[in-house]
């Protein structure tokens, strides 16, 4: 059977099951597309203590370099209301030039177009004048813990070294070809626990609102803000995402208050810069104390979240311009080169290759009929094979 | 059976197990000990929709002036860890000369005291040169809709009017004699809602943060402070009592945020005054905005807690010195002429007559092994005694 239809390919991975932490079939699915084209297939399961064991899958076709790498992932988000779907999820059915199917944009249908756009190379042009591989986990949507970090260390430590990286994730907002991503910010996370001293609130000198304490710690990390964006960053920013005191009676002071936040920081700054940024402004407005004059001083207490996410840039010129260039050559488009959005794997990749981002159009991720246009599926295997010439500098370009 | 032994009708009111709704034979115990001494005793059930009923008692000796009332209430708080309890809170023990149970203090011992004192008054003097009434409530330590407030309405309609009015409750901080209450703060709550738009942590500009609206109205709520004090009350003091926001998601922005707050105003102020400047304060920080350049005017909700609690200061002579100076008298001590703490029921009352609170005192009131000594049950007995002998201007001043 030949993949190099991706509509085709797509419909057998939306038939896997695949919720986060599920591999669904999907990864076996995908190494019955990989190894009749030649790729070398390896199934590697990582584990962690106190969470569920996850499958990933790392292929590759040839030994020699250059060494190009896609990534992704099968693994999809839960399906929401089911009954809520036009078609079921998991059943790929089509209607009017649309395929239904949770992961159909987010991403099984990048690595469904990915599969197609090799095998149409090898069936026009033969075996790449390089390695392919694909580095494909199933833990990108969960936890991310037993995912692409872990398979790319694993690799690694075989002795595989890529020049290259293209995730297939959908990148675009509106239409396919508006943006290639070269970067991300970088992300990090806390909680800020204030202590005071319980009591009634009829007698305040006896007690210790923690809330005038919470208030210009919290305003601090909101106001400046960190800087003014940079030529290829939006502004880092600060949001305070909650604030909990949980206290239903209104005649008592409360013990404590807390609230957390989180910074997406452009490549101004690095995580441990951020976080140094961060109990600076804690501690000058802890000092400054404007609501509590005369007390004892602020006290409280940071928890980070475990692991912030590092910004990346990516400045390889032959990656982002062979991308591009076969982005605009089927498209007619010229795709933006951004940095914007949340995090991805990308941020684990960037540590061993360089790294760009390009795959279908977002709009229904994550969504009740998250769909995708076959007409898309065609154009982005297309767009994909283009880079594949264009990156190996195959003679023929189309 | 004679009842001008506090501590027998301690006894009897305390093994009355009226917490609150429950009348639990407590009103029928006074009404038996009132009776004999020739008062007419009338019970009053106060209804409202979607509350228990709640029994209430108003008892008047003579018909003359002038007319002093005595106010207070029988219905007392849950007992907690019964377990916890050195003796069972119902049963009126006594050990190394404290009689314990739910109430001793808050405030079935005042009422305790003022009958014995009565009674020996009638006793000594005779029928006092006056008229002394009861307003006892079941329903002080509940929501207080069904109880002083309702009573007085339903006394005043049937022609009642009073001179002065002392009540029981517990007001001394550590020893009997420390502390007279003449004067209350009000009170005011309210809940502030800021209405913000949802969105992911990564697209700020897609969202509208709610918490950086709530964060400066908050703060400018608490500072600066209302006012300084007056010579006889403390400062007006505001306290933000919480802050809810229950966003679990560290990269979502979340869609509202509020707060909670309560403040304790002296008579620089009304209910309507305060109000005015609370909302005066909001709006003017919701103009300024200081966390949110640009965006369209913050919007926020505000909820007031129904049924302010209005400020009261009393500054009838005649009923201070005669209450000062039987403490003085009977203790030995002068008693601080004070209005902080709480609120109580003489905030309906000081719209009938002058109103002045003096009982046992409170620390163990509402705790587990509430109890009183029974030398201050004698004491204040002696107190009420000799207050009755000054208020009426007796010819005999003990």
């Amino acid at each position: 059977m030949s993949v190099s239809d991706p509509v085709e390919n797509l419909k057998t991975l939306i038939r896997c099951p695949s919720v986060t932490p599920a591999e669904g079939g999907a990864l076996s699915a995908l190494e019955a597309m990989l190894s009749p084209l030649g790729f070398r297939v390896e199934r590697m399961v990582a584990t962690e203590p106190g969470m569920p064991d996850i499958e990933n899958l790392y292929a590759r076709l040839s030994t020699e370099g250059p060494h190009l790498m896609f990534a992704g992932h099968t693994d999809v988000v839960p399906v929401g209301d089911e009954a809520s779907w036009s078609h079921p999820p998991f059943s790929a059915e089509i209607e009017d030039g649309e395929m239904f199917g949770r992961g159909a944009v987010d991403m099984k249908g990048g690595i469904a177009c990915f599969v197609a756009a090799v095998a149409r190379h090898i069936e026009e042009h033969g075996a790449p004048k390089g390695s392919i591989s694909f580095l494909i986990t199933g833990d990108e949507e969960g936890p991310a813990v037993n995912g692409t970090d872990k398979l790319l260390k694993w690799a690694a430590e075989k002795g595989e070294r890529w020049d290259a990286c293209l995730v297939g994730e959908p990148t675009n907002p509106d239409v396919l070809g508006d943006m290639i991503k070269i970067g991300r910010r970088g992300s990090v996370s806390g909680k800020v626990t204030v202590f005071g001293v319980q009591g009634h609130a009829a007698y305040p000198h006896l007690a210790d609102n923690p809330v005038r304490g919470l208030l210009p710690l919290a305003s601090a990390l909101m106001d400046p803000p960190f800087d003014a964006g940079t030529p290829e960053f939006p502004a880092s920013n600060l949001e305070v995402t909650s604030v909990d005191v949980g206290n239903p009676a209104t005649n008592v002071i409360p013990a404590k208050a807390a609230f957390s936040f989180n910074i997406r920081f452009n490549d101004t700054w690095t995580a441990e810069t951020v976080r140094a940024e961060i109990l600076r402004r804690l501690d000058a407005a802890a000092a400054e104390d404007t609501l509590r004059p005369g007390r004892d001083p602020i006290r409280y207490e940071m928890v980070w979240a475990e692991r912030p996410s590092h910004v990346f840039l990516t400045r390889n010129n032959a990656l982002i311009s062979s991308l591009s260039g076969a982005v605009e050559k089927v498209t007619g488009r010229t795709p933006q080169l951004s940095t914007t959005g949340g995090t991805s794997d990308a941020r684990f990749i960037k540590d061993y290759c360089p790294v760009v981002e390009f795959g279908l159009v977002g709009q229904t991720m994550h969504m009740i009929d998250e769909r995708v246009a076959l007409a898309d599926l065609e154009t982005l295997t297309q767009i994909y094979g283009t880079f594949l010439s264009r990156w190996f500098g195959d003679a023929t370009l189309p």
